[in-house]
């Protein structure tokens, strides 16, 4: 479906778009990326993933020689070159051909599309199962590759039934492997934490149409919070806004009012109604 | 130097060893490896290595179709067509060719010789300096390719005109990134850590040795025991028994008597002199 990747300053076949053995990211599990949706030939919120992007490669030290604006021109020409007009892209940096296997050298990038697999229309109507699991991830503030323990959860996530996890360290969550993830109180503040987490832009978006109707907080959610919760839902730049029905044995049953809402408002706020 | 490299059942020129990005290595930093040494064109201690390398596998799920013997064949095939008789030996499994970048495919396996790169006579004769950090390795007693924190540490190292980093958490230490710790209490025991640290083959055979001259204790360390102790040494593959003459502030005055013994004695047990 995408016949072009660019990797490295130029512009390959998917099926050539590879990475010698040497690259840390193979090596020592050493990158960062960032995912962001098409629609309509148009990369939604660009800048604000740009502004990530360039955090992380600059926090793990993997120095790219690419302004905004050349970085810019080569996600338009692989939006044209491929002529998907709705989808997802992807920019992945790694730590490149290192000599002696450990110190980092010039990164690899690549930029490559791939189909948005959105969650199906009944998880949007029922919500989602999370399983709590004790884990923090490693620089939380960072998109970096590291998906290890999430993956290797895959199993325990499919005997519990459930469709994803929620870690939490010493009784306070922070968040989904790919997904931020907010409460309803029962007085209906809408509630996320602020630390230990990787900042998503849909999250940043809801907080920004939240405000507007609603009373926000970002501060530290406990468990014991989250028994009191009227409803939860979690955001994603593949999800939007997802409603979570269930969290180990506790179901959300008192509907999804205000979750619905802020989806709705979402909704408008990328369609530019609101901006 | 290397001119062959093993991958996916064939044997390849090393500039072709490559893998596509949308391996989950470079997706989502998920897979693992091994490293052994090759001395006088023969494995040393590779059952040791190939057992570790079956169970980090298997704990990761990445479920690769050949027998310990068949691996055997490939790895003496590919030492006589590279044809160098002393180096290093990297097995390494990876999480596939994933098609939605986030559920484990057919592992990609690739089999690869380098040159070994052992401390300096200087760091051997005059020990190394440590700095410690509040770190806990993720899935620590499997050889997973995760090593994000330690290649982002680098530039902290270096400042601080180190060798390595030795990780602690909760006031117990554990290990170094690519290396196993002990300390040599001031009654001549010989201590290392049993709990949440990758289990080092060297580590395994300094214990054997070790135990026919010297008390052993497999415990907790903490912080505090450091400042106790009379001597300490890291070992590896690489590195065998290197000496610690510094950790943080802290230096290691009293010599390295029983560390110099243990060196000798792991030299003639490689050698096969007590074997």
């Amino acid at each position: 479906m995408f016949q072009w990747v660019y990797i490295n300053s130029e512009f390959v076949k998917e099926e050539d778009a590879r990475l010698h053995y040497r690259d840390l990211a193979i090596q020592r599990g050493y990158g960062v990326f960032d995912f962001f949706k098409i629609v309509t030939n148009q990369p939604v919120f660009l800048d604000d993933y740009l502004d990530r992007f360039f955090f992380s490669s600059g926090h793990m030290r993997l120095h790219f020689h690419l302004t905004r604006s050349e970085l810019k021109d080569i996600i338009y020409t692989l939006i044209q070159k491929n002529g998907v007009t709705d989808c997802g892209m992807r920019l992945t940096l790694t730590g490149g051909y290192s000599p002696d296997g450990y110190q980092l050298a010039s990164p690899n990038l690549i930029i490559s599309q791939h189909t948005i697999q959105p969650p199906s229309q009944e998880q949007y109507k029922k919500g989602i199962k999370l399983i709590t699991y004790a884990h923090q991830r490693q620089l939380p503030e960072v998109k970096t590759i590291d998906y290890l323990i999430a993956i290797w959860l895959q199993p325990k996530v499919k005997s519990a039934a459930a469709d994803d996890i929620l870690y939490y360290k010493d009784n306070l969550v922070s968040e989904c492997p790919r997904s931020n993830f907010f409460i309803v109180t029962k007085d209906e503040k809408v509630v996320t934490p602020s630390c230990n987490i990787l900042k998503g832009i849909t999250r940043k978006k809801v907080l920004e149409t939240a405000r507007q109707h609603f009373d926000i907080e970002e501060r530290d959610i406990s468990l014991e919070d989250i028994k009191q919760a009227k409803e939860a839902f979690i955001t994603s730049t593949t999800k939007m806004i997802l409603p979570v029905a269930q969290i180990d044995d506790q179901i959300f049953s008192e509907g999804m009012t205000i979750t619905t809402k802020l989806q709705e408002l979402l909704v408008q706020f990328q369609e530019g109604k609101l901006v």
